[in-house]
């Protein structure tokens, strides 16, 4: 059993990752704490305790092998299965995840796309696409664990039901309504209508800088 | 010239702000500090401390008047003038925030979407539908101002730098790169990716409750 890590160290391990695997293409071997602060917009003593978690640690001279460190969080991070993700109602949105994931993270798999109305096809990336009312059989089918649900709030919670019915454990809901899950499935939440009204309130007096 | 609040507060605002509006339905005129708290996801020090900034204080054993926090909250939080809102490639994202902005935000006008290959057209919910080559020419004639950019990683460059010199200032950035745009820009990233590699973590080890 691998050690419990913070929700929020996770995040940033992930992104770090993320930084991590563009700096590579630069031809660079190694990088300093601050560097990866700077890239991934946090700070050095947040890295550092960050990797320190995940038993890291950096050369005082030269700073973290990259290679290792991207080695490292996947290891720390990822599932030791592959879990198999679908994007619900999610348009274009998917496309980007859906590349990265092809290209960087063999741990996750997007299996299938899911609308309204649709006719049982592919998306452009070549994911299955499948009409919602064929929600339940695919998912058990496919043992599809992650969805993303981006449907109209008077349908969320009853898809989601649905959903938790056929197997899957892990929800990323944009559908601006609380979810009632059982307290096993994992639950992240976006608010589009908090960020867009917060925006609003910025244009005409933008925020200190840090 | 309003008092500039936090970021993080103007959030909770507009959060408390839907819980209310939910609350209110159910025939209540008061609410105390720590129901609200509860219904937020926070705690009653942050609530109190939040509208205290904005000026607000309830009454010891009656908590606060609903519709008068409420009025409050949207006299701190909303533009003076009408904002336009508008989306790139978000599919049915868009509906749940056309909805509730219609209703209760008049503050905030959704006046366009675009996709790429559209026909001009409209929504489902009867927003004018265009196609992206009319990016620019659109959101100068409508006055647009706030964005939400959900297009490949490949556009979201170029795209953002359209909406910027056609005028608009603020941006919701989904497509998982970091924009390169002036610093009177206000963007708010949201990184579907670093959220589902999350979810994928805490599949087969829930985090610990607070």
């Amino acid at each position: 059993m691998k050690q419990q890590l913070p929700e929020n160290t996770v995040e940033r391990l992930s992104h770090y990752r993320r930084v991590l695997l563009n700096y590579q293409f630069l031809d660079h071997a190694f990088i300093f704490s601050h560097n990866l602060a700077r890239l991934s917009k946090t700070n050095p003593v947040t890295v550092r305790r960050d990797l320190m978690l995940i038993n890291v640690s950096g050369d005082v001279h030269k700073g973290y092998i990259i290679s290792d460190l991207i080695a490292q969080i996947s290891k720390a991070i990822d599932s030791d299965q592959t879990e198999k993700v679908a994007f619900i109602g999610i348009g274009d949105l998917g496309k980007t995840v859906y590349e990265y994931f092809t290209q960087f993270n063999e741990k996750l798999v997007v299996a299938a796309a899911f609308k309204f109305g649709a006719v049982k096809s592919v998306t452009q990336d070549d994911v299955p696409l499948y009409n919602i009312a064929d929600l339940m059989q695919v998912i058990k089918n496919e043992g599809i664990t992650i969805c993303v649900v981006a449907v109209p709030r008077e349908f969320a919670n009853d898809i989601s039901q649905i959903l938790v019915n056929s197997g899957v454990r892990g929800i990323l809901n944009f559908s601006s309504v609380p979810l009632q899950l059982p307290s096993h499935i994992y639950v992240e939440q976006y608010d589009m209508i908090i960020k867009l009204e917060k925006i609003a309130y910025f244009l005409n007096r933008p925020p200190k800088k840090k």
